[in-house]
């Protein structure tokens, strides 16, 4: 069999520590590089780094075209930010490097909605190099687009699409919890959206351009509402007390438009603690078409390790697709990986 | 913009003429043939075949060489049979003209489980011809597989899956609830599942071949059982009479063995008029794994409409897709055609 397939990672967040946790699970995979952009921890081990108990014999380097010209990776998994112009420097180095990328920044699930300029550039290089790219995640990447596009597939036509993640904030830390404008009282969270220091979700555009792509709808204008969820109780977890009165959490919502009317509703409302009101977490996909389609999970999918595997189960279809700038919706279904991932890239290669 | 998309169908029964009347409604394509087995039909005009109120201007033949190289379809839609010993020449014959496949054999799902001897030889007619065929429909192709494999991708990894379609057959005629062992008793039941004359299910050595394809799972043996549905009460349907103590349709299942122990197992019970004694049709994914997901629609994707419009929709993705022998799994997701396929087409091509 072929060497095993050296793979880099991007960020030593949380994020990106999970993924280099659940590559090294997985058989026929080398971790050759770790990256992280703080100078101040290059050379310490990456076992270390992540909180392991045992070395990995890796060092953290804060060098990316060093890494990758002495390790090169066959692939990248970047973890280090959200927006395509903050990603866009470490893809287009580890592009030219050869090496295929995973991003799991938000924007990348779709990036020409945000960057088309950048897009355009990454594309042009992906196909110099002969690689490809494409961003994912639990949402965008997936629940929320790749599984609404490939529901649709069994109607004749579709007419609108609406769908629903509701899921719990409680594991998350402060600066989540900061960017959902969670513990404020209904004022400081109105004047936060006018900021832009509550944010709520990050992504909807990039999902209703990708479920819009994949039918060839032409949407028109996309508008997003950000509201506080005011609790009526008191709930609390390791980073934030919340009285009554004041917010446990955002429900975000966007809506596509075509022809002047909203053809794709995504609504996303985020707490802490929904249980103490009776609200029951899940994800619901309601396709108005012929036929309706609804399909639904309860809990939800639990977003922080759909992230991170989907990641790194789709190494191989990252390895054997067309080269060029992809989108989920461009690739094979994403599949965990159970066996080596060289017989899988081996058995997916059949049809070259 | 390009010419329209030239298609063609093969088949005439009510899945070949369903696929027919759903591509008329599509834009950017072209039905240039339409092919049945019946010499004595041919020469009738395809409108007139299916039961349209108007001429369509296509000539029904059962020359397909003739057809293929007089209309040059780009794609060519089999609707004919079931098997992939059935299907394979005309499949031959149309990748030879040139064509791409999508054929609803529900062997073709994954043929190389019947067949592979067969599939290798539609596989390297397929490269040299540089064409893609692909076997898809709603079971097996998609509900208990290609749904299956994707909701994998958001998991470190899955330890077992059990996917269940419970669906209503009072819709369907004759042959079907002949095959399914419907209206008889239960010992004549038992006596067809022993001559074969009961069948049940067709596709669950595909299906099951396709999901442990996607993981990297070895299944060393299928376990399959077909056991009666006893009616307890009178139900009816224009096509047969069941008292109470007949059979009212099948419970097909299968298991998939990989080290001496299930991992995967599908059930499907069919059944006229199951609501009767308050059985609730539905699809229900259940993967055990980390984490655990559980995915459910009721009532069920409807099998008719979903076979025939996943046909139709995968047109782009077989299209723009390397050249081969190939599964759903191998393939972008499908989705609902919604706009002109020619535009479609082009912007799948984005990264070539």
């Amino acid at each position: 069999m072929r060497d095993k397939l050296n793979v880099a990672v991007l960020g030593t967040g949380q994020m990106g520590s999970g993924i280099v946790r659940l590559l090294m699970r997985k058989q026929g995979v080398a971790i050759v590089g770790v990256y992280g952009r703080r100078a101040d921890r290059a050379g310490v081990d990456v076992g270390e780094a992540i909180g392991l108990d045992e070395k990995m014999g890796v060092a953290l380097t804060a060098d990316l075209p060093g890494m990758l010209s002495s390790a090169k990776p066959d692939v990248v998994i970047q973890a280090t930010c959200s927006k395509v112009e903050q990603a866009a420097d470490e893809i287009k180095t580890a592009v030219q490097g050869g090496a295929n990328v995973i991003s799991i920044a938000e924007e990348m699930a779709y990036p020409s909605y945000e960057a088309p300029g950048l897009s355009e550039e990454i594309h042009t290089l992906a196909m110099e190099n002969e690689v490809t790219v494409v961003g994912t995640g639990i949402n965008p990447g997936f629940v929320l687009d790749l599984l609404v596009i490939s529901l649709t597939g069994v109607c004749y036509g579709v007419e609108s699409i609406t769908a629903r993640r509701i899921n719990d904030l409680s594991p998350y830390g402060p600066s989540v919890l900061q960017t959902q404008g969670v513990g404020i009282t209904p004022e400081a969270f109105k004047k936060g959206v006018e900021d832009g220091s509550v944010v709520g979700h990050f992504g909807f555009p990039e999902s209703i351009s990708m479920i819009a792509a994949a039918l060839g709808w032409k949407i028109e204008k996309i508008e997003q509402t950000r509201d506080p969820i005011i609790s009526n109780v008191h709930r609390e977890t390791e980073f934030v007390n919340i009285e009554p009165g004041l917010t446990a959490g955002c429900t975000h919502t966007a809506k596509g438009y075509m022809d002047g009317k909203p053809v794709i509703h995504l609504i996303h409302p985020q707490q802490v603690h929904p249980h103490l009101e009776d609200v029951q977490t899940g994800d619901y996909i309601d396709i108005k078409g012929e036929p309706d389609i609804s399909f639904s999970s309860g809990p939800e999918i639990p977003g922080g390790i759909g992230t991170i595997a989907l990641a790194v189960n789709m190494i191989p279809q990252v390895v054997t697709s067309l080269p060029g700038l992809k989108t989920m919706a461009d690739l094979p279904a994403p599949a965990a990986i159970m066996g080596d991932v060289r017989q899988l890239i081996e058995s997916r290669k059949y049809g070259e």
